[in-house]
C-alpha cells in the first residue's frame, strides 16, 4: 500500500468552511471556524473523558446523539472550560446566532474550544464574526482551518489524501492541533476530518473508535484527557463509494488508509511536541497482553527521567529499566527481556549486552527520530507508543502559557 | 502535642555507625557507611515494587525475612541496578568480606545501593574499605551518614527526637536522601530510622507500614517506584520503655511522633527536589473514599502543567481543576467542587467564586510554601500530598546526571 500522503489538499465534496480573525486569540491571526456539513451525512465523534468537561464538548456530545449535525464552530485562544453554567450559557448563545442565520435548529451545531481555561469567552466576538464566516463558507479552506485551530503549535497540521475504491475515487482530508507533551493527557488535542464515502453513522463511529486507539490514544494516557479533546470524523457520502457495497478488501483497504492518515495526525502532535527535540517512537513486542503491553510503553514514555536522559542524547539505559519496571505484571523480573535503542542491543539475557558499545548508543541518539525496542518476551502482544523528550523550551512555554 | 525537632541528634543505644570515602562518588566525600545493630534488635523495612529491583533490594529482601541483621551496609554513587547476576554477585562479595570480618553470618546483612543505574559496581573499593569501616563504628556518627547515602541532593536530611515515655526516656534518630521530583517514583529514596524503644518484629513492620502510607508514600505515586527504594526501621529495644506494656495513650503518643518524624523525613526530600522553588501541600477533603482522595491529590502534584504554572507564579487555576478532572471518580462532574489557593477561595458552585481577585492570587503564590485546597464535597475521606514545581534546574540536574 502506497502510504504517501499528496502535499495537495484534496477538498472533500460535501464540506464547506470558513475562518475569520475574532480577536479571542492574544495575536491577530485566524481563530474561529465553522465547518458546514451537508444533510445526509454521517458523523461520528470521540471526546474527552475529564470530568471536568468544557461546556463546548457537554453540547457537541448531546447534539451528536440527536442526530446529523450541520454546523461545526470551532475557536482557539479560549478554552471556555471550568466556566460552569455561565460558559454553558456563552456556549447556547453564540450557537443561537449561529442558528439563527444559519438556517439550522441550535441543535445540528457542534462546539468546539482550546485554549486558557478558566476565562469568560468573548461571546459578542463570535457573534459578530458569524456573518462574516457564513458569507466566505468554501470548499477550498481546509489550510486556513488548521491554521485557526492552533494554539501553542507551532506548524498547521493538515493531511490529505484521494485514492480509488472499488473503481472510484474517495477523498480523506483532515487537521489536529495539540502539543501539550510531557503527559499529553493535559493539553487539548482537537481533530476534524472528512471523507465522502457513503457510509452509516453507526459503523463510522466503530471505525473511529478503533482508529483513535491505535492513534491519538497512542499518544497519550489512556482515559486521561483534557477538559476540551475532541475527535470529529464526518463521512459527506458524496463520492459514489459506498461502504456497505464494499467487498472485505476494499473494507480493509479504506480502513488501513483511514488509520494510517489518523497516525500520521497523531505523529504531526507529537513532532510538534512542545520544545521537542526528538521524535522518538517505543515499541513494546512480545507481551501477554496488548493491555499491558501499553502500559511498558506509556511508562517509558512518561518518564521525565527517560525523557530528560534522551534530550541531552545521553543513552542513559537505566531510567528506560527502571521505567519499565514500574509496571505491576505477570512477571517476577525483568530477566528475560531486550532491550535496544534502534537497533543496538544494549540489555540481554539480565545483564549488559557483552558487545554492547556506549560511544555507538551516544552516536545513534545524535537522530532526530529515535526508536526504543523493548522485547518482554511473556507473550505474542506488542503496542507502539509515540513521545517526545523533555526540554528547556516545554518549561518556557508552560510558564509563560498565559503571559 | 509538641512537635519540636531538637536540632541536637541524639544517639540511639545499640546502633553504631561508620562512614568513609571509598571513591565510589563521582566526588571525593563520604560515599559508603555501615551500620552495625545491636542482637536481639527488631528490624523492619519498606522496599521498591519496581520490578527491575536492584540485587541490593532482593539481598535484603530475602535476609531480612530471616531474623535480625546485626549489619546495614550502604553506598551512594551506583545503584547496583540494571546489572543482573553479575551485579548480584558482587554485592554477594563484599557481604562477605563484611560478615568474614564483621563476625556475622552473610544472611545478617542488609544491602543498600543509590546512583546510577546499569553501571558495574565497584566490589574492590567497598571491600577495601570494610576493615577502616569497622575500626571506626561510632555511636555518634548520624550527620555522617546522612551526608554519605546523598546524590543530587543538595543538603543532608535527618532528624532526632529523645521524649519521656511511660516515664522513662526514648530516643528516635533517622536520615532519609531522594531528590528526583516531577514523578518521585523514579527517584531512589533511601531511609534509615532508629528507635530504642522494645517492640516485636511484626508490630515493628506492621507500624513501619502504617506510617509509610502517610509519609512517603505521600510523595510518591501509589506502588511505583524505583530499582532501589528502600526504608528500614530499627527498634534496639535499648531503652526501659516496651512496647507491649504501655498502656494505650502511650502506644499512641509513640505513634505520632514516629509518624510526624516520618513525614518531617518525606517533606525534607520534597524541600530538596530536584529543581524545586515551591514546597506545595495538596489538601483533597470530602471525597468518598480515602484511596479517591489520593488519587485526585497525586493528579494534580504530577500534573507538568500545574508544575510548571506553579515555578511562574501563574494562578492558572483551570489546569488545576482539569488535573482533578482527571481522575475517574464517582461523580458526574465537578459542579460541587471548592478550589482554593490557600484561604482564597477561587471555584465554587461551578463556577469562578464572584469576589476572587486573581492579583491576591498571584501574590500569595509568591510565597515559598503553597497550599492547594479542594474540597471534592462528596464523602468523608481526606488525603494530603506533598510536592514541588517543574524548573529549568530540574531539566538541568537530569540531562546531567551522568556526565
Amino acid at each position: 500500500m502506497n502510504h504517501k500522503i499528496a502535499k495537495k489538499i484534496h477538498p472533500v465534496e460535501g464540506i464547506k468552511i470558513s475562518s475569520v480573525i475574532s480577536g479571542m486569540y492574544k495575536k491577530a491571526r485566524l481563530d474561529l471556524s465553522i465547518v458546514e456539513i451537508n444533510s445526509k451525512a454521517s458523523v461520528a465523534g470521540v471526546f474527552t473523558q475529564n470530568k471536568a468537561k468544557s461546556p463546548a464538548v457537554i453540547i457537541s456530545q448531546k447534539n451528536l446523539k440527536k442526530g446529523c449535525p450541520r454546523f461545526l464552530i470551532i475557536n482557539a485562544g479560549n478554552a471556555n472550560a471550568g466556566t460552569g453554567k455561565d460558559g454553558y450559557d456563552d456556549a447556547v448563545k453564540y450557537c443561537k446566532s449561529l442558528a439563527n442565520k444559519g438556517n439550522c435548529s441550535i441543535d445540528d451545531i457542534l462546539v468546539f474550544s482550546t485554549g486558557v481555561i478558566g476565562e469568560k469567552i468573548k461571546v459578542r466576538n463570535i457573534v459578530n464574526s458569524i456573518p462574516n464566516l457564513l458569507q466566505n463558507l468554501g470548499s477550498n479552506k481546509w489550510v486556513e482551518l488548521s491554521q485557526s485551530i492552533l494554539t501553542t503549535d507551532t506548524e498547521n497540521k493538515i493531511i490529505s489524501k484521494k485514492f480509488k475504491l472499488a473503481g472510484s475515487y474517495i477523498t480523506i482530508t483532515g487537521v489536529t492541533k495539540g502539543s501539550g507533551m510531557i503527559m499529553p493527557n493535559m493539553a487539548t488535542m482537537l481533530s476534524f476530518v472528512a471523507t465522502d464515502i457513503k457510509i452509516p453513522k453507526n459503523i463510522l463511529s466503530k471505525l473511529l473508535k478503533e482508529i483513535t486507539n491505535v492513534s491519538f490514544n497512542m499518544i497519550t494516557v489512556d482515559g486521561d484527557t483534557s477538559t476540551n479533546d475532541s475527535s470529529v470524523l464526518i463521512a459527506t457520502g458524496k463520492s459514489k463509494v459506498i461502504y456497505n457495497k464494499l467487498n472485505i478488501d476494499d473494507k480493509n483497504k479504506f480502513k488501513k488508509n483511514l488509520q494510517f492518515l489518523y497516525i500520521e495526525l497523531a505523529k504531526k502532535i507529537i513532532k510538534d511536541g512542545e520544545g521537542a527535540t526528538k521524535f522518538i517512537t517505543i515499541n513494546v513486542e512480545k507481551v501477554s497482553t496488548h493491555q499491558i503491553a501499553k502500559k511498558i510503553a506509556m511508562s517509558v514514555a512518561n518518564s521525565p527521567l527517560v525523557k530528560t536522559a534522551l534530550f541531552a542524547e545521553d543513552p542513559n539505559w537505566g531510567r528506560i529499566l527502571s521505567a519499565i519496571g514500574n509496571i505491576n505484571t505477570d512477571v517476577k523480573d525483568l530477566s528475560n527481556i531486550e532491550l535496544r535503542l534502534g537497533k543496538i542491543l544494549i540489555y540481554k539475557n539480565n545483564r549488559l549486552y557483552k558487545k554492547y558499545k556506549e560511544n555507538l548508543a551516544k552516536k545513534y541518539l545524535k537522530n532526530t527520530n529515535i526508536d526504543i525496542n523493548i522485547k518482554y518476551n511473556t507473550g505474542l502482544f506488542k503496542s507502539t507508543v509515540w513521545t517526545s523528550d523533555l526540554s528547556h523550551e516545554y518549561i518556557n512555554i508552560n510558564a509563560n502559557y498565559r503571559s
